[in-house]
């Protein structure tokens, strides 16, 4: 990805579509899960929450991929930026505004009415960046399901990854064909239509994250994709837009190897190059690295754009790991800046 | 102020009391200026505008003190928080959402309404923050008029600082006597009780930033005020909130050496610690520095805070004034992102 200057770009929002059951982290409390991407911004920008209630871990124990993005930027030291794309919860980290509200259960109609306002704000806004370099990351629970759906209205190849070892690929099409009818689209009604697609079945994050993929192309920057199924999803919105810039995809092994995401064949389909990073946790029996080898969370909040850095500064993969453990010790061992209130065992992290 | 990690976390935001004829920046148009506290975030942030119309500049050509702290940042490389304190347009810097609102004119009853609840945010946040030692700093167009406000409510020293090089000062003590009016105060009626200094006669920065201190103090960290009179406005709030706390005063030369300020005289009647950096800007025939030579601007955004940074790494003055030129340039010369919309010469970036 060359040696110039980058900023990671962090879109974080919520979609109704998480609390439809087993659909996001099966058995996560939806009341905790809704925190999810407010206490991820906080993680990434100050390694640590601070107003949210709870860390970010799955049932099966996984912590949040922040801490593995937030571990390379304490030891690579890139800039990050998180945009509001549609927070239902309070966040310590600060925020850019760009009108985001929180999506609808896409299986009501227009789950994202503002899509098309939201993608030209985020487009405006990833012009106005000084970065040569952006990396756009998500963090949404439901995410993949809105990434299906969204993926689906374009005409384009069905298919998505999961935080669960287990993906619910049955019920993740049965909620997206809901809410093609509710919006009286059929598979493909929406080619060459991006806000369509969002408006009618995707969420904020897709729009903004589309945006600013779009606004950064406008002004000369290279776009890094940093995240699985969600983020190629956000390609076929740009490609959709038009834009034939080259795009690429930075991810973790664990999302590029899991088959049901198809995350090579997708990127083919949309002339995206696809790197995928391996952190190196086989074998390791730390609590924060081994729920990954399960195949558990597998991506996020910019995860596998943030390994590549690390791979591109030259970070060893001891190091790296050793950062993790210790960014994963400080947020779940008790040293929280409200000690009662850094429960574990909360909300899930992996979106993707 | 040691070698420890440090943030700088300036709370930026706006009063009505600034659209008051004479009181800021003599001249400049207060459809402009009312832009300054959201354009100040984004230069501290990205080096340069975003979604900010124009580039803060005085009448008398002074760039906004921004540029000072943007500088050192680009040489030091300390992390920066943007705390939304009641912006009143856009800003495409990240900030946090506390809950502020735009202040009201002093001389109308209660301009901060919302005093004790934002002072409790902020100080609840102030507390989450992870770090060792926290810089404070403000950017609000008419701050130093609601500073005398706060300081006259609470019976302290009744003497602030100007941006201009005539202080306005006979019209300040006139509009903070309406607002104490127009609460049925009288001089030193909110001894003890800073949220009524604020309610009746201050603005959401002042409340932020003393709700942040307060927080952090709690917290355990170390707290530097990175500013002039505003700043010791907010000390004053500090301790008639009961807090004995060591407290330093980090400003520059030029705000030090104006009398009117009185800052040593008033930090004493605190027990405030001050240390002055001089920037060494004397002969400099440089349009961005010689303005302050001339008395202008003298402080804002943090600048002595980051230039006492910059001496504590041991950057030269060469160094940091070739620093300063290169933002002004990058700012000022027609390079930004909309390149028609970098105007010059529009709203007033001094808010001392």
């Amino acid at each position: 990805m060359g040696g110039r200057p980058v900023r990671l770009v962090l879109a974080a929002g919520t979609t109704r579509t998480a609390r439809i059951d087993g659909i996001s982290a099966a058995g996560a409390d939806p009341d905790l899960t809704v925190h999810t991407p407010s206490a991820d911004a906080e993680i990434l920008t100050y390694g640590r929450i601070a107003l949210s209630p709870v860390v970010p871990v799955s049932p099966g124990g996984c912590p949040t991929p922040a801490v593995i993005s937030r571990a390379v930027r304490e030891l690579v030291g890139f800039e990050t930026t998180v945009v509001d794309a549609g927070l239902a919860k309070p966040t310590g980290a600060p925020t850019v505004d760009l009108g985001a509200d929180p999506g609808a259960d896409v299986r009501r109609e227009a789950p994202v009415p503002a899509a098309e306002d939201l993608l030209a704000a985020a487009r405006r806004f990833g012009r106005a960046l000084p970065d040569d370099r952006l990396l756009l990351a998500e963090t949404i629970p439901g995410g993949t399901t809105t990434a299906l759906g969204v993926l689906t209205a374009l005409g384009e190849r069905e298919r998505v990854s999961s935080s669960l070892p287990e993906n619910p690929m049955a019920l993740k099409r049965e909620v997206v064909a809901e809410a093609l009818d509710a919006s009286d689209l059929r598979p493909g009604d929406a080619a060459g239509d991006p806000a369509a697609a969002i408006r009618a079945a995707g969420d904020p994050v897709l729009a903004t994250v589309a945006g600013l993929a779009l606004g950064a192309l406008d002004g000369g920057a290279e776009v890094v994709l940093a995240g699985g199924t969600q983020l190629l999803a956000a390609a076929a919105l740009v490609r959709h837009a038009g834009a034939d810039d080259p795009l690429s995809l930075a991810t973790t092994s664990f999302l590029a190897d899991d088959p049901n995401a198809a995350v090579r064949e997708t990127a083919a389909d949309l002339d995206v190059a696809v790197a995928a990073t391996d952190p190196g946790f086989d074998g390791s029996d730390h609590p924060g690295m081994a729920a990954y080898v399960r195949g558990e969370a597998k991506e996020g909040v910019g995860a596998g754009g943030a390994l590549a850095l690390a791979e591109e500064a030259g970070v060893g993969g001891a190091a790296l790991r050793d950062r993790i453990a210790s960014v994963y010790d400080r947020l779940l061992g008790g040293s929280g800046p409200e000690a009662g209130s850094t429960a574990t065992g909360g909300a899930f992290g992996g979106t993707e």
